[in-house]
C-alpha cells in the first residue's frame, strides 16, 4: 500500500524550493501575468481517495489540455469516420507544423497539435447546436462542477494575437478540412482553450478516462476502445516534441497545456494532476514535468 | 538584323495549331471562364519596332507578373533596407513554402513568391497614402496607358477563396515580419494581382526593366543597380519550381502568371510578352514557355 | 480468466484464410524467397503457460526485432549517457530519415530507426571484446536457448545491396557519432539483423521486458527503469511511421521487423510473438498487425 | 572603353589591405594550411588582353570549380539524356541535400552541388577510358598547358574524410543513380576536385564558355546551346546557398570552390578569376566576392 500522502508531501516540498521555475508563457499576454510561484499536485484515486498538496484551489487556464475534451467529445458524437480528418501519428518535427500539413495534404498529423485541434473543433462546431455552450457543459459534466467556466479575456487576448492559428486554420481550409468559417471555429478554439480549473476540478475532469470511460458520477461517455485510444494518443502525442522524453521519463497518458497544467492518468487506477506556471525549454511545465517523473519513479506506477 | 516578324509569325503558327495547350488555371474561380483558345505574342524592341501577332489587344489577369511592378515601386521608396524583410534566394522546393517560412524565422526566400510579394504588399500599403490608386496610377505611367485598371471580380474572388495566402500573411504576422493589418495587406495584393493588361501594355510596362530603369516616355523610375537586381531576382526566382528550367531554356529574365501571361527582356534590348491561359503541370503557360524557348533560340538572343 | 487457447485459435483460424497477405520484403534478396503462407503465434504468459499455434517452430530472420535487445545491451553497459548520442523522440516522418538526422546534427531521433541502430552497434563494438559473439550470446542467454544463430547469407546479402545503411553511418561519421569504422560497425549491424528466431524463441527473449528486466532463467538484467524506458520506446518508436497507430489499434509496447515478425508485450503479464512475412505498405506484417489488434481487443488487455 | 588595368588595380589596392579575410576551409585538412593572405585576380578579355594582378601564378584547388568542367565533358558526350539523371533547379535549402535528395527519388536539384557532381563523375567513369587522366587532358586542352595536375595529398585527404560524399554517393546508389561502384566513382571525384590551376590558367580554362563552346585554341568543345546552358547552370546554382545573391549583386554566372577561387564570365566579353583562401559564412572567397562585386559595378558590365 502506498503512502500516497507522504510521497506527494515529499515531493512538493522538495520542488517547491525550486529557484529556477522555468518561463510563464508570454506570447499570450493574458496569460504572462501569473505567478510562478504557483505550485499545486492533486491525486484522485479511483477507489475515491483525493489527495491535494499546495495551490490546488486555483483556477488557472487549461489550454492545450482542453484538446484532450474536445476529442472526447467528438469522438464521441461522430466515431471512427474522425480519423478521415486527423491522423494518430507523433508529429515528430517542432519547426515545421505547418509544413508536414502541406506535405501531407491537410491531414494533421494528430489531434493534440494545433492543427489537429482546430479540425476537432471544426467537427464540433459542425455538431453542437450551441458549440461553446454545449461544450463547456460536457466539461462541467465531466467534472460534475457547474462553476467551470471560460475567462473570456484569455479568450479574447489569444484571438487578438494567435496569428498561428489563423495560419492553420486557413491552411486547412485551403486543402478543404475545415467545413465552417476560420473565425467562427478559431472562435470556438479560443473559448475551449481559455476554460479555466484548478488542480482538483481537472483531476476529476479526466476521471473519465482512467475509469474506463465512465465519470466519477456513474454516467458513461465513452467506449472502452475509445478510452483506450485517447490514452494511447495522449501518450505518443501529448508534449508536443517533448512526448518520448515523457513517455521515456514518466510512463502514463497525459497531457500538457502553456498555463503550466499538466494531466495524468494510470489506467484503473488514478488521475493526478500539477501545476506551476514556468515552462521549460519546450513549453511544458518545468516543475509539473519534475513532479510527475519523481512520483512514478517513487510509487514504481507506470503503464511500462 | 533579324527578321523579328519572321521569327514571331513562324512561332505563332507553329504553336497555335497545338490541340494540348495545359490546363486554365481553375483556383480562381473567376480566372477559370477563360478561353484556352487565346494566344498571343508581342515584341517591344527598344528601337522603337514592335511586333504583334495573335491575340494581343485582350486585356488578361497579370496576377504574379505584378509582384515584379509591385517590388520596383517598394525598391524605390525604401531602397536596400527592403532586403532585411526578405531574401533573394530561390526558394527550390514547391512543395513546403510554408515551412521554409517557418524554419527561417518569417523571412521569405524572395520577393516573388507569394509570402515575399506579401511582404513587398505591406511596405506598400504602410508607404503608400492611397496603396490602390497610387500603385495603379504607377503602372499606368510605366506603360503610359490612363486604361489599364484592376478587374473587381478577380480581386473579389481571390479575397474569398486565397486560404493559402491568409495562412502565408497570418504566419509572416505570427514572425513580426507584417506591419499592417492581414485583411487590408491582403485586399492590396489581392488587386495589385488582379490588374488587366494586353500583351502589348505588358510589355510597354515592362521596358523600364530593359531600358536601365528609365521608361518608354524618358522617365526613371529605377538606378541601373536596382534594376540589375530585379532582373536578376526574376531570373533566379520568376517561375515557382520551373526557375532553373527557365532560365536552362530560355535564357532570359522574366515573370509568369496563372492568368496565363509572361513577359521576358534582354538588357538593352527588347521586351516580349505572351499570353495563352492553358498552364503545364508547374503553373507556367505552356504555349507561351514553348513560344520564348523557340524565340531565344531561333535568334540566339540569350543574357548567357 | 481468459481462455488464451480459445482466443488464439479463432484469431489463427479467421487470419489464416486471408488471401491478401501483403507483400515480402525484396529489398533484401534473401529476405525475398521465404514463402508467404507461413503464420504462427506464441503467447508466452509469465505465470509459464505457453500457447502456440500454426508455424512457430521455423526460423525467421528478427532483423529490426534485434534493435531492442542491441539497445538492451549497450543500456546496462554504459548506462544513462547512451541518451547523448541518441534521442527518444519519434522520428514521425518516413520520407527524410537522413535529413532529420542533418538537422539535428547527426543525433538520430530514437534507437530503433535504422541510424540509431547504427550508433547503439557502434557502442556495442566499442564495449564488446568479441561483438558478433558476445551479442550472439547474450542473445542466447535472453532466450536459453543455444541454438540461435545469425543467418551468414542474409547477413552478406544486406552488406551487399544496404546502400542506406552506408549513407546513414558515412552521415553519423561526418557528425563525428561514430566511434568506429563505418565497415565494422555495418558488419556488426548487418549481423545482428541476420539472427534467426522462431516464434516461441523470440517470445522468450523478450520476457525479461515484460518480467521488469529479469529474464526466464531468474538472471537480472536490466534495472526496472530500464526496463520501463525501453518499454516506451518501443511504443512511441517500434513501428516506424506506424507507431502511433499500433499504440493506438494494439496498446502495447512491440517491435516489427521486415522479416514478417512482431513482438509485443503487457508487462507482468505476458510476451507475444506472431510471424507472417507478408508485409503492409508500411513495412509491418500484415497478419501479424491483425493477429495482435484482434488480441487485445478479444482479451481487453492493453497498457491503457 | 574601359581601363582595365586601373580598375583591377584599384580594386586589388582596397582589398588587399582587408584584415578581416574570413576562415581557411579546415574540413580538408590539407587545404586548412594555405596562406590567407594570397590574394590574386587575373581577367581574361576574348580580345586577347590579359590583365593580373596579385598572387596570379601559385596554383591552388580549384575544388568545387572543377565541378563545371566535369559537367561540360559529361554533356559533351552524352548530350541531353544527361538530364535524366541530375536536374537544373536551384537547391535552395542548405541544410537538408540528403533530404531533397530523399524526397526528390535520387535526382540530385543540380550538377553542382555535391550529389549532383558524384552522378556526373559517374558518368564520366562509365564512359572514359581511363577516366582520370582522359579529364586531366581535357582540361588541360582547355587550358592549353599541359603543366596542369591533380593534388594526390588533396584528394586522398579528401577521401580519408569526405563521409558527407560517401554518404551522398551510398544514397545515390540506393536509389539507382550510380552506375558503378562508390569508391571507383568517388575516387575520380576526390582526384577532379584535387586539380590544382592559378588564376591565370583557371580564366583560360573557362574562356570555352565565354567564347560560344570553342577555346582559345580555336577548337570547338561544346554546341552555343550546351554553353548557354552551363552558363544558365552557374548563375542559377553555382554558388550554394548564396546562389541569389551572386546573381543579385555580381549579376554574372560563375562558380566558386572551397580552396577560395573563385571563376565568372560575361558572355562574348571576358573571363575573370579571383583567388582568396579565407572564406565567409556561406563556403564563398570572401575577397573575392567582394572584388568581383567591385568590378562589376565599377565597369557596368553584367549579364542584366
Amino acid at each position: 500500500m502506498q503512502n500516497y500522502s507522504a510521497i506527494l508531501n515529499n515531493i512538493y516540498t522538495e520542488l517547491n524550493a525550486s529557484h529556477f521555475r522555468g518561463e510563464v508563457a508570454n506570447y499570450i499576454p493574458e496569460l504572462s501575468h501569473v505567478d510562478i510561484h504557483n505550485f499545486g499536485i492533486h491525486l484522485n484515486v479511483l477507489n475515491g481517495d483525493q489527495f491535494s498538496v499546495g495551490n490546488t484551489n486555483t483556477p488557472f487556464s487549461i489550454q492545450s489540455i482542453s484538446k484532450v475534451l474536445a476529442l472526447a467529445k467528438a469522438f464521441s458524437i461522430i466515431g471512427e469516420q474522425l480519423w478521415q480528418r486527423v491522423n494518430v501519428e507523433p508529429s515528430g518535427n517542432p519547426f515545421n507544423h505547418l509544413s508536414l500539413l502541406e506535405l501531407e495534404n491537410g491531414i494533421p498529423r494528430n489531434p493534440l497539435i494545433n492543427s489537429g485541434a482546430i479540425v476537432i473543433a471544426d467537427i464540433l462546431v459542425s455538431h453542437l447546436k450551441n458549440p461553446k455552450a454545449d461544450f463547456l457543459n460536457f466539461v462541467r459534466d465531466l467534472a460534475n462542477d457547474p462553476t467551470i467556466n471560460f475567462n473570456k479575456n484569455v479568450a479574447a487576448s489569444e484571438k487578438a494575437t494567435g496569428y498561428k492559428n489563423f495560419a492553420a486554420a486557413n491552411l486547412l481550409k485551403s486543402f478543404g478540412n475545415l467545413e465552417n468559417d476560420v473565425d467562427e471555429v478559431l472562435d470556438f478554439y479560443f473559448h475551449q482553450c481559455a476554460i479555466e480549473m484548478n488542480c482538483k476540478q481537472l483531476a476529476d475532469t479526466f476521471y473519465v478516462f482512467a475509469n474506463r470511460g465512465t465519470c466519477s458520477q456513474h454516467k458513461d461517455y465513452l467506449t472502452l476502445s475509445q478510452v483506450k485510444r485517447i490514452n494511447a494518443i495522449m501518450l505518443s502525442c501529448g508534449f508536443y516534441d517533448e512526448a518520448g522524453e515523457f513517455a521515456f521519463e514518466v510512463g502514463l497518458p497525459g497531457k500538457s497545456g502553456v498555463g503550466g497544467g499538466i494531466v495524468a492518468l494510470l489506467p484503473n487506477t488514478f488521475t493526478i494532476t500539477t501545476w506551476s506556471p514556468g515552462l521549460n525549454a519546450k513549453g511544458n511545465s518545468l516543475l509539473g514535468m519534475q513532479a510527475l517523473k519523481l512520483f512514478t519513479t517513487e510509487t514504481q506506477l507506470s503503464i511500462f
